[in-house]
């Protein structure tokens, strides 16, 4: 049993050791073209930040991975899915190779977007997806003082909070109405937003980028009616999947044009899995095709395909999305639907939104937490929740599991918590908000 | 309809203001022996160590309570079943009355248990329950160099960290093996004790208190061979739920010596609730009567006897136990049954204990975490959980919420989780624990 897997960030890197952990005489293969191993794309702003000490910190040093061969600075040119073999060419001694494979798992993840606006091209503007992305970043920042990062969502967010605490002034622009769209509503948006501005990070929104300007190095952003002056800028306006390999392989796309797997993650041809940022994601509640592009659903769909190509029967049953960002200090997550999501979906919804205290008034540090939870209008099963404020991480996991099993308010409203003074109010702030939407009949 | 709460903690608030909201025409009265309003017991170790400024921040000024009758200084002497009154005592005036109820829901609560062993009434021996308890203690630290907590359940565990940090020289003593029994296996006590150790906390397992010393003040305390110096003793032993009433009146205890309920919280005689501290309760995982003696179960029955009284129809479908406490600064929770507990229940059982970290290791701040999953050994459905660090309260809350729905730790280890890295590492404790505990099969 021969497995290939294309790609070594999350995905392959998962898929490679599981399939290692479940089939001990499989011979496994990992191609990359980097050459460097899996790192962590989601670490680069707070190297920027400085919680993160240098850009080396974020490429894992030691993957847990005895007996498997992972080729670095090799790249998958084709996949002749006749024969079974992967051509590639190995980039530093500039020779081709035919790999074969039994079972071959596509990793091959995402690029960063660059929008095609005249200027794009200049020096000092960034997308923040690669080590080397961080380094040029890194070199750039010491003559820097005026930074706009275009794009409000999470990575956006963390980028420009970063930025001001290494002291630059910070534009953040969104072209949407409100910041981290998906995830927040606009309501809740604004508390975040306010916290950014209040943190130093002006904040625009509703406003398109129309030109970069500048001669050699960027200079300024336009904006409808506006020129915001910058020595660097920062593109976070989102990813676009990897799939010319499949493409080529005429493999299957889904309708958000990632490719299509079916719940084993197989793609269209039974011998190919796709994981990762390349495949297109079911969300669980709907059914839908998504784009998902995390992480966690890259780890997710690794164990999966990695246990399903060793040999096994696993499925990967859709994704909630639960997503969490720091935003001037503010813990903010989601997960599931928002209102506007579960509409397009033909959801009706009620929702309620409450703030309460981290801990009790009465005791040191307790700092306001606001939540939004969504449920389907008849039944009030639950669809989704934003968060924010400490714990937000968690409770959206909390959240993830709840929607997952099908609970409804009701039963959420009567679960056990934990309560001590010091870590939590008497009465759980996903209970309050369970409470408030129960009213809401 | 009348409705009487006799009892103004937790559960009896939480019935009163329940009962007000589902019944708008109910002539609601509270009966409350306390010449005050309703405050939080749990946070009494905290005005020691400092966290919550003064003994007052502990209790409720404006319980939320619209035209309920609140009688506080007024004791609850008997209950005539037969004339459905509650017969009381005005402690101010020293007039008797007799209230006539419709439902009456006993919220009697519990007190602290004080051992008959020589010398337990010797000054600066105290409990740690109520305010007058806080001002005793309060009064007596200043004076105060020496100090043993005996009983190293959460709040004993608090009080030492509490006293340690106000500058005392602490001793905790348990009786049993190890702290925290009930929450925690050894193994992970060990942790935490060893903590407590760390911050300066002299740490006595296995000891029983054979006597107090002293002339007028306490000055000493006598173990099996060993006599500790004390200034104050702090008795943390635990609560004993407060029957009398109940008893006098006839109605049923059960197996735990508590008030018998079923699962509408009715005691014996159906037009009588008894609710919080008081009542017994039920496991959720095995259906067997237990103590639970949580001010949130007490919230949580609050509300359902609180719907159920003012005509409503709601379930108590038991308790998981979710605690957590705050030891030396350590984040310390649990939830369901420990292996203990489950063979105790009949149940055979399967564990795994992980250590991860808070946030990657390339983060600043990243603290180690340590998780104790245990499942029933067949079909692995998950029974309970143990942890240490930060994010322990809510992933015991997690877990909570996976136990009540059957999940089993196949389901666990699949899960949507959010990842950034300021808040957490890319798989999630609580996964990397449902997978440990799958290798286990």
């Amino acid at each position: 049993m021969r497995i290939v897997v294309i790609g070594f960030q999350s995905a392959g890197l998962t898929a490679a050791a599981t399939a290692r952990l479940y089939n001990r005489d499989a011979e496994i293969t990992v191609i990359e073209r980097r050459s460097y191993a899996t790192y962590h794309p989601c670490g680069l702003p707070f190297v920027i930040g400085g919680e993160v000490r240098e850009l080396g910190d974020l490429v894992e040093t030691a993957p847990r991975l005895h007996g498997v061969n992972v080729r670095l600075g090799v790249e998958a040119k084709a996949i002749d899915v006749g024969e079974k073999m992967v051509e590639v060419l190995d980039l530093k001694t500039n020779r081709e190779e035919r790999i074969p494979y039994d079972k071959l798992i596509l990793a091959t993840g995402s690029v960063a977007l660059r929008p095609k606006i005249s200027g794009i091209d200049l020096d000092n503007i960034f997308s923040l997806r690669t080590i080397e992305d961080g380094e040029r970043i890194l070199a750039a920042l010491p003559g820097a003082n005026k930074a706009v990062v275009v794009g409000a969502g999470p990575i956006g967010v963390e980028t420009a909070s970063a930025l001001k605490e290494r002291g630059l002034d910070v534009a953040l622009v969104e072209m949407l109405p409100s910041i981290l769209p998906g995830m927040l509503d606009p309501d809740m948006a604004e508390i975040v937003a306010e916290r950014l501005v209040k943190s130093g990070v002006r904040v625009i929104c509703s406003k398109a980028v129309k030109e970069l300007r500048g001669e050699g190095k960027v200079s300024s952003v336009v904006l409808d009616g506006e020129e915001i002056p910058a020595d660097l800028v920062i593109m976070a306006i989102g990813v676009k999947p990897e799939v010319e390999l499949a493409v080529k392989a005429g493999l299957s796309l889904g309708p958000t044009k990632m490719i299509a797997v079916d719940d084993h993650l197989r793609t269209s041809n039974p011998d190919i899995y796709a994981i990762g940022d390349c495949a297109e994601a079911r969300c669980l509640i709907t059914g839908r095709p998504v784009r998902s592009q995390l992480a966690t659903t890259a780890i997710r769909m690794g164990r999966v395909a990695g246990i399903n190509a060793a040999g096994g029967d696993e499925i990967f049953d859709g994704v909630l999305n639960a997503v969490v960002t720091m935003a001037g200090g503010l813990e903010v997550a989601s997960v599931g639907l928002t209102p506007t999501a579960a509409k397009e979906a033909g959801i009706e919804t009620v929702s309620a939104r409450v703030r309460c205290l981290s801990k009790p008034h009465y005791f040191a540090g307790a700092e306001p937490v606001t939540i939004r939870l969504v449920a389907e209008r008849k039944e009030q099963r639950l669809l989704g929740g934003q968060f924010i404020g400490t714990g937000a991480a968690e409770r959206a996991n909390r959240l993830a599991l709840a929607i997952r099993k099908g609970m409804t308010t009701k039963e959420l409203s009567k679960v056990d918590y934990c309560y001590a003074p010091p870590v939590s109010d008497s009465i759980d702030p996903l209970v309050v908000a369970a409470e408030a939407l129960l009213r809401r009949r």
